[in-house]
């Protein structure tokens, strides 16, 4: 059995009493109840999800998952498919936004090549997990076997009970592949149920003319392949991408060990949608950093009920807004634990009128 | 002359072309033009507020003034006005919410006490710029004088520029005052030209009886002391506050250095409204941190043609938006300083199709 399905059973439900007892412990501090808006909701998630009331600050890590795709022949994106696994050196080098962001809110940076075309020989700390030189063009057939998607899923969960055992207890899920808003854009098709041309955006910044060719490559993988919606590991093969199976199989596998999942713009997103369809009792792990400003995000955020924190209008990925929202999820938890409370302030409380 | 209109005459307009060389530095790095969305926007206004192209880091401070005011007579906060003073104390000794979170972001507080009704003694590091226990009952007559807003808003320009020369390049409005929010509103309606009931919100929570009490406070306000929309000074001493008209001072300082100012909520706003309405030339070095579940903040952000950072559904104060948008100022400069080029990391550039 591979080894992402042992998870699956293994995901815990929310402990609502620790999250409860946590607004209490707010509710002391010196500041009106509830005034700290969503840093107050972000801290009580939190400690139902850890299920303890006051948990300690959050440990951070961030994977990021790099892989190719094949439909890239298509004409669907403004850059080259060599560019991923150069951004993959950048990333091993410390050079891209994410290591940037990662090092100003202390965040470990895991990065894994799961299969990208040109890879970089000997990088330093970058795991290799490669399914093949990127999947296959899936406006022709599959883009992967149902295998090698269990494969990539497995190799996520592991990963993340790896980190887990290591001390990581807040997991981001950063990517980088060309090509892999085509793929996310099939995959919100299918698992949210839309029309191609409202999950297909512009990407890292297509022409018009690309946006064409990138809405009709996604028509045609759907018609080709004929994704079942009520089998996401049939639609997460035949229109995803190694990377974006590798990321959900991490969600799986972080929530199995209570560490919740840091979503970051839309491919990651997607990740986490093929997760939630996997085993829906990964969904309250998982914690919506922003809004991108590509349109099939929206969509994607609202098929998993979830309210972005950050709307920055950023289009990068790689785990950027995750990252950024970690530093508003290490303010909710330094609130809790460092704020004087109304008795040990000697501040007098809300007067009661009779 | 008083010392703040000394500084209105020297406040410098945005260096533009400084700006537009910060995004052709920005364009140069490793990721598709513009991704990096609100970040980018930062980097290229900072720079222009700066005045050179790749400025250093923010070194972050933040002013956090408090006052009481004669208008909780009339039974329009949920606390009691010793509150504030006790609140003070508690800055003070780095219990609070905002202490919190200016630690976490390594932004100095500088606290004022600009009139609190019941000052606790000997408190280290508070400035004491006592202009009276608190201002008078506006619903009666002015809440000071012409004179003492003119001294109140020297004080703040004074200080900014202090700090300015003490190293300080972004400087954070923070405040406290039991009753501040009914001389917010009151202030919005006269400088935004709003009725009392669209610029008035619950504040620390205050219940249905006291919101009757607090819009017509603000009613009455306006009816007794007719304020002159043209003369934001005489607006400002009828139905301002001490810390109100300290804050829209330091706001004039900072931009006369330079310095640019980071807004919190609704309070902190009017502030900035204020100084805007005092010297148009301010209003490009007033940056919008969050939108606040106060009602009239909105309004006030409308009329300062702010977009705000952040929506967390904060209505706390003390500058807790301010330091969280700083956060996010941080990771623009960062992004500007650290980011590798596509040259330096051998990233191929877009696509060009001929």
């Amino acid at each position: 059995m591979p080894a992402y399905r042992d998870v699956l059973v293994r995901i815990p439900e929310p402990d609502i009493d620790a999250g409860r007892k946590c607004q209490a412990l707010l509710d002391l501090k010196t500041k009106p109840q509830g005034s700290l808006g969503r840093l107050e909701e972000l801290a009580c998630q939190w400690a139902a999800l850890r299920g303890e009331p006051a948990p300690d600050l959050p440990r951070k890590g961030l994977v990021v998952m790099a892989a190719d795709h094949g439909v890239t022949e298509e004409g669907v994106s403004a850059y080259p498919s060599e560019v991923t696994g150069q951004m993959v050196a950048n990333f091993a080098r410390g050079g891209a936004a994410i290591n940037v962001l990662a090092r100003q809110h202390d965040v470990r940076v895991q990065v894994v090549d799961m299969g990208v075309r040109n890879p970089v020989e000997g990088l330093e700390g970058v795991r290799v997990h490669r399914q093949g030189p990127g999947t296959s063009n899936f406006t022709r057939g599959p883009a992967m076997s149902r295998r090698a998607a269990e494969e990539a899923l497995s190799v996520g969960a592991l990963l993340a009970q790896e980190l887990a055992d290591d001390g990581i207890t807040l997991l981001g899920l950063g990517e980088m592949g060309i090509g892999n808003t085509t793929a996310s854009a099939a995959l919100t098709c299918v698992l949210a149920g839309v029309a191609p041309d409202v999950a297909t955006g512009r990407g890292t910044g297509v022409d018009d003319a690309g946006m064409v060719r990138k809405v009709d490559a996604v028509r045609r993988a759907l018609e080709v392949n004929q994704p079942d919606a009520a089998d996401p590991l049939d639609a997460l093969a035949k229109v995803g991408g190694f990377e974006i199976a590798g990321l959900a199989g991490v969600a799986l596998g972080a929530a199995a060990r209570r560490v919740p999942v840091v979503l970051d713009g839309f491919i990651s997103s997607v990740a986490g949608l093929v997760a939630a369809r996997l085993c829906p009792r990964v969904t309250p792990f998982l914690l919506s950093s922003h809004i991108s400003r590509e349109i099939g995000h929206r969509r994607v955020l609202e098929a998993l009920k979830q309210r972005p924190l950050l709307d920055l209008n950023l289009r990068l990925g790689e785990g950027t807004g995750a990252v950024l929202a970690m530093g508003l999820m290490d303010s909710s938890l330094r609130i809790l634990h460092e704020m004087a409370t109304f008795s040990s302030a000697g501040v007098t409380e809300k007067t009661r009128r009779r």
